[in-house]
């Protein structure tokens, strides 16, 4: 079995390297917050102390950090994973980041004979624990042949959309449209709040017709219920769609609307939100009502 | 068997019509433009001069009008409803107007001993040809056990949503929520093309998680078939969404997003799309994107 290498034991990478273990791989891993390492080494992992070190010693490598800055400084840093990286070696960045930022990478490992796949996630922490992740994937056939094997054990609904970057182009998409639709019915909600309408009712009227969205079912019920605690939190919704509104100015185009909806989660932090649910979208569309 | 009376004869109105003559009831009917009376009469509806001769004569009557101003005009103008109806009828207005109007329709008519229901429909010319139309229903459980036989003949999902109102309210909130839907689906769709990746693959891995929505479905295959034909037109969209935010104002609320693409729906207007599909916003999102 493959030695596999794991960066980033945060909210989504820990979990993430537990079910790995679980299945029987050795794993190699690595964290800037050496406190973020301990149940991951007493589950069996092996401890590395840089990046270049798992370059150096696993065949496949994984990361799972926050945003576009820190896998550069992963990949490209001092002690970086280019410095060790083994011809061969396939590398599997699963963080959201920006679509420029993966295919700058995967230029840079294809250099070292390296193949690289860009595979952002969704399904939050609770997917993460449950194995239950759904897995954008960008990168050649070939590359997505040899990691699925990994991705089954990580997640379920496992897409491969094209070539690099491809997989953070569909990331990007998904936060745009699940942004929008919590933004749509916080909207809506609180019209019907503000008019004095049983707000449960409009819901289920609603979810028969063409308004049904899985975000009104389930961001719907949260709001109905007052349960603001992430979650998916407004903090990672806004790095995210800063990371869409960012390669719309690059591509050179307008994405109205997401711009309003990460201008809201500004907002929702402003207010003291950050840290909750992105369905605390509904707290600002009340706030905007006075209910 | 109960007479009805039915007012508005038009894309919605006339399908209607000939469900209810078919399901065997009486029918008297008028619309200000002759012309549209004439499937109906000669599937054995009797013709009325005016609404004031429609109230002496039917038990219940229905309205299926294009706005507000056409609901007072029937109801509360020269030779309108008020004038003739007796005491003890039911009237229904299948309209999608203003909440407010709605509102002032249910007090005349309780003036005059009449109940009164707000029962505006989505599912589109479609759904009333197939009888399939969804119906949300304002005012009293007694006026609304009485009219749901007449509601089963003409839809299928039917929710009696709560007092006078009440369903105007609710179909605000549906097409807030169908509006923004759209838009998100068209910001997300363009920004894969513009990004050179595989639309309709894009769409396939969103709708495996948070991001379904029957919009992504429905409205997202449109716009990878690039079918703008209605469906429901835009120009009938945004007088819907200018429901919505005339309501909001009066009530004392902001709906930010919801203001924002009904001025994409008036830029539609203006590239010449009014007449299309709602999913056409789709086009407005490829002209700020160039593709």
């Amino acid at each position: 079995m493959e030695k596999i290498g794991f960066i980033g034991l945060g909210t989504m990478g820990k979990p993430m390297a537990l079910n790995l273990l679980k299945a029987g791989y050795n794993l190699i891993v690595n964290d800037i917050h050496p406190s973020l390492l301990k149940e991951a080494i007493d589950a069996g992992a092996e401890r590395a102390e840089s990046a270049k070190e798992i370059a150096e010693r696993a065949d496949i490598i994984i990361t799972m950090l926050p945003d576009s800055p820190d896998v550069e400084a992963v990949v490209f840093g001092i002690n970086g994973l280019v410095e060790g990286i083994q011809k061969g070696s396939l590398f599997i960045d699963m963080s959201t980041i920006a679509p420029a930022t993966s295919q700058k990478v995967f230029r840079a490992m294809q250099e070292k004979g390296v193949e690289a796949l860009d595979a952002p996630v969704s399904g939050g922490e609770v997917g993460a624990q449950q194995a239950s992740l759904s897995i954008m994937v960008g990168g050649s056939a070939d590359a997505f042949k040899r990691a699925l094997p990994i991705f089954q054990v990580v997640g379920k609904n496992i897409v491969h959309i094209g070539p690099e970057g491809a997989g953070q182009v569909t990331k990007a998409c998904n936060q745009i449209v699940v942004g929008q639709t919590i933004q749509a019915v916080a909207e809506a909600m609180t019209f019907a709040k503000k008019s004095g309408v049983d707000v449960a009712k409009v819901r289920d009227a609603l979810l028969g017709g063409f308004a049904q969205s899985r975000i009104l079912d389930l961001h719907g019920n949260r709001i109905l219920e007052r349960n603001f605690e992430p979650g998916f939190r407004v903090e990672l919704h806004r790095k995210d769609l800063n990371i869409a509104l960012q390669t719309a100015r690059e591509l050179g185009l307008s994405l109205p609307v997401t711009a309003i909806v990460a201008e809201n989660m500004n907002a929702l932090i402003a207010m003291g939100y950050g840290q909750k649910d992105h369905s605390a979208l509904a707290l600002l569309s009340e706030k905007l009502a006075d209910v």
